[in-house]
Formats: structure tokens, sequence, C-alpha cells
């Protein structure tokens, strides 16, 4: 069944919907990824880097809105050069099944032929 | 088990990741909310507008391009308006389980506290 708005509720603009909510959060690309790239564990930046081809600027700046968002935690490791590793928080482990789910649909639409127009 | 790249592949640009293939077709916040509205049946573009708050210039770029790309169907109706419905595939029913998935993030997510930085 299909979470609309009750006709008999009033619309109060805190009132949220649960698939906005997570649209909001993963309905950026690179977010899915990073989280994808870190459900086997703690990753370092030029890992998630190599492995999503992102410009550091921009991986920096996402991994900062995940940290913020408490998806992600960060540590860094006294170390020359020091080491900094990304991984996930249990909010941000919510979000595993969710990437699984989305494996699930990539690999039947990418299965399918490129023009399936109706 | 995360889907990596498999280091013993020749990276091709045409490899895809079903995850990464996801994530640019849902990974626009109004795409999940449009096929939201169309899980329980077709729907006309005024009940679409007003479901998703949206101006009609964003929420007709959204829906052609949901069209192209086979997730969604639109018939016409030769009545005095005429009526326009629009409808989900086979395709884009591919995705409604992942809605689901949202949905049930979602609500996880709208449970916890605001501020949950770790």
């Amino acid at each position: 069944m299909i979470n609309k708005r009750k006709p008999d509720a009033t619309i109060k603009t805190d009132e949220r919907c649960p698939v906005e909510a997570t649209a909001e959060i993963i309905g950026r690309k690179w977010i899915s990824l990073i989280i994808r790239d870190l459900a086997n564990g703690p990753q370092r930046f030029g890992e998630l880097q190599h492995s999503m081809r992102i410009s550091p600027r921009i991986l920096s700046m996402r991994l900062q809105e995940l940290e913020q968002n408490g998806l992600i935690s960060r540590q860094v490791f006294a170390e020359v050069p020091p080491r900094t590793e990304y991984t996930l928080t249990e909010k941000g482990e919510l979000f595993l099944p969710l990437i699984d789910e989305m494996r699930r649909v990539g690999k039947q639409i990418l299965a399918q032929p490129v023009d399936s127009k109706s």
C-alpha cells in the first residue's frame, strides 16, 4: 500500500513522507555509491576515490555531508602520512538493505534492452 | 556481498555497476515520488502535481524523462477537456519494491532524533 497523505489529516510542512526523506539523502548519485563502497568495512579516501572515479573535491564534500547527517564517521590515524578512514555508523547501516535493493533492481534494468520504450 | 569491480577484469566504460544504474534513474528526488504516486494505479497530471507540490514545468520534464526511459506510459483520452493519465509500465513496476524499501528506511530515519551525529 502506498503511503499517501491522508485526506483527513491537515497537511503540515513537518509531516514528512518517509519515501521523500530517504530520497533527500540517497537521491544524490555519489551518496549511494559511497554507502555501497563502505558496506564491506572502513575505506580510505583514496580507495573511495579510485572506486568511484570522482574528483577529490566532490568526494570530500559528499563525505562531509554524510558525516554531518550522521551516516558515516571519520577516523584519523596518527601515522606518517596521516591515514583517514571512513566507516558507516549504525544510522548509515540502515541504508544497506536499500543499496542491496538498488543492486537487485539495477541488474534487472541492465538486463533489459536499451530501447524499451512502450 | 558488495559488487566491486573485479580487480582481474579490464575496466570498461560500458561495464555498469547495477547500484549506479539504479542511482542514475532513481537518484533524482521527483522521480521516486512520481513512482510512489503511480504505485496504486494511473494518475492524472493534476493529481501528481497536487500530491508532490511541484511546479508544472518540472513535473512535465520529469514525466517526459520517465516516458523516454520506458518507466511510465501516457494515455490521452479524447474528452473535453482532454484527460491525460500516466501509468507505470512493467519496467517501471520493477522499481516498486525499491520504493517500499525507501519507505521502510525513511520511517527508521524519521524516527531518529534530528541530531544523530556520531
